[in-house]
């Protein structure tokens, strides 16, 4: 079977225009088949506009569109016809091998959870997403799942980290850490204190990398390539980070322009910052995998153009293609 | 009685040389009188090179030092005649009306708790910390004491943080967030859904200025001046802070040399980034105080040199004379 991605062409804040050109960026790009899945008028008259090379392109038609704003297990169950149910039923039936949304994260979530179905092995699917830091990416999860965790999630959580970083990413024997307010093992609050002794138990039996854990200040210096932690936690550090780089950047700003050799020097420099704001380019990286299920599930910004949607896409290939 | 603040002038990266300094800085600037504990002999010497004002200072010998790697209840139940107990004593008792230190927080925390004893209607001292953001500071409370909390806990934590910065850093009706994962009432784990109720009931009751959840990318943009949260996510949020810093201006370092013109600028704004390192410095800041504990007391840096102890002594004083 060749490689066919179903693609949620109704969610995110751009849907489904820049859905259905990063669609057609993808399959120029990528030997890929695409499955679009939405509504087909609107689908059809956007793939019109976008010149996407014939025949790579196929739609899926669902009349309904599950956003942001209902709760996701309500939502899963009473829109049968929407773009997350159809596209996720076309993976569990085989039409498509994996799933790229833009759209609400919880409703990805439980449908994927509810229809794809969690690998053995595995309690609770969790969301991971690729921070950049010194060096290069550290692999946060859980970022988006599940709030409440038991130590045996993050001892899940790690596992399919490393896999990920490895298989997907290349990382060779990544370093893996447990997310801590100290390093010695009994730091921390109780989840993590339980956490501890459980992942270098499984270190011990299936040779993951575990270093321990990492102190929050050393996961943006590049100490880890794996950080383990709820999903309070890693939300909290993901929003975070987001909001710091953007708290710093203003604050560099108005000094810059407070004196008037700064003001210079900072016009000098522009190509610099522009480089230092695209390492933070979540357009670059592409999506966020879901971890855990049968089939590869990623999960777009909402926010994401049609270049994020292409990444999102070239994510879930390499995904795939290296899913054991 | 006049002013006197009991300073452990044995913790500390650099004790006892940097806190008698900060001592002799402090009685110049402050009218207050201060009380070094530690070894008399060590004190000495340092007040002499020092050259304090004769009178305002004197000293409480205590023979023993708690360090950073002492199990804290272990410790404190051994060394009766450590400086930290003996400081603690020494306010018990009436010598003094605050306490300064920059020994180990676990440590200050379990003696305190049971030297000085807990507040009216508090359950657990917190640790609170001033944290720049664009506008001026966030107190971050808890940021040190409970890593496992109560929802009780927290709603207590929001009524000393505000009471804190309003009396003490003269902060009109702080806006107080609950840090979470999202905005709506319905979001985040178990703990902060029924925390979020205890405060509003609280905030309907006293007039605290609740605003509700905060998201942690708001909290560097200044959405409010108390952010609530147990121990485990403020640490967290304090050390990232201090990693994504280090780590930002890296990555901008690096991108500043990269290119000829771009290092040209850098050399011309060297004055702005020095102000912006200064936003930073937490040597003019001063300690982060325990909230819930019948007299003050201050954690001041564990790598405090004189002028963070100086402000470490201003802001217990500050905080005596608001303390109700």
């Amino acid at each position: 079977m060749p490689n066919i991605i179903a693609v949620d062409a109704m969610g995110g804040d751009h849907a489904p225009k820049a859905i259905v050109q990063g669609a057609a960026l993808a399959v120029a790009e990528l030997k890929v088949q695409i499955l679009l899945v939405g509504r087909q008028d609107e689908i059809e008259k956007e793939l019109a506009e976008a010149n996407a090379p014939s025949g790579a392109i196929s739609i899926l038609h669902a009349a309904d569109v599950i956003d942001n704003n209902e709760a996701p297990t309500f939502a899963i169950r009473r829109k049968k016809e929407s773009s997350l149910i159809k596209g996720l039923n076309a993976v569990k039936e085989g039409q498509a091998s994996a799933f790229v949304s833009a759209g609400s994260t919880g409703a990805i979530l439980a449908a994927s959870t509810l229809i794809i179905g969690r690998a053995e092995g595995i309690e609770r699917p969790a969301l991971g997403v690729l921070l950049p830091n010194r060096k290069g990416f550290t692999f946060l999860v859980d970022c988006g799942a599940n709030v409440d965790c038991k130590p045996t999630y993050l001892a899940q959580f790690a596992q399919m980290g490393s896999t990920y970083m490895n298989s997907t990413m290349g990382i060779k024997n990544p370093k893996v850490g447990l997310v801590n307010i100290g390093v010695e093992q009994e730091k921390g609050n109780a989840l993590v204190k339980e956490a501890y002794g459980l992942i270098q138990t499984r270190a011990e039996q299936t040779g993951l990398n575990f270093i321990g854990n990492v102190e929050a200040r050393e996961i943006p210096l590049g100490a880890v390539d794996v950080a383990v932690c709820d999903a309070f936690i890693g939300n909290i550090i993901l929003k975070y980070t987001e909001g710091l780089a953007k708290g710093l950047m203003g604050i560099i700003k108005d000094e810059l322009m407070a004196d008037p050799i700064s003001k210079t020097g900072a016009l000098l420099a522009k190509g610099a910052f522009k480089r230092v704001k695209k390492n933070f380019d979540y357009e670059a990286v592409g999506g966020a995998p879901f971890l855990g299920l049968k089939n590869p599930v990623i999960k777009a910004h909402g926010s994401s153009g049609a270049t994020a949607i292409c990444s999102a896409i070239r994510q879930s290939v390499l995904f795939m293609a290296n899913q054991t």
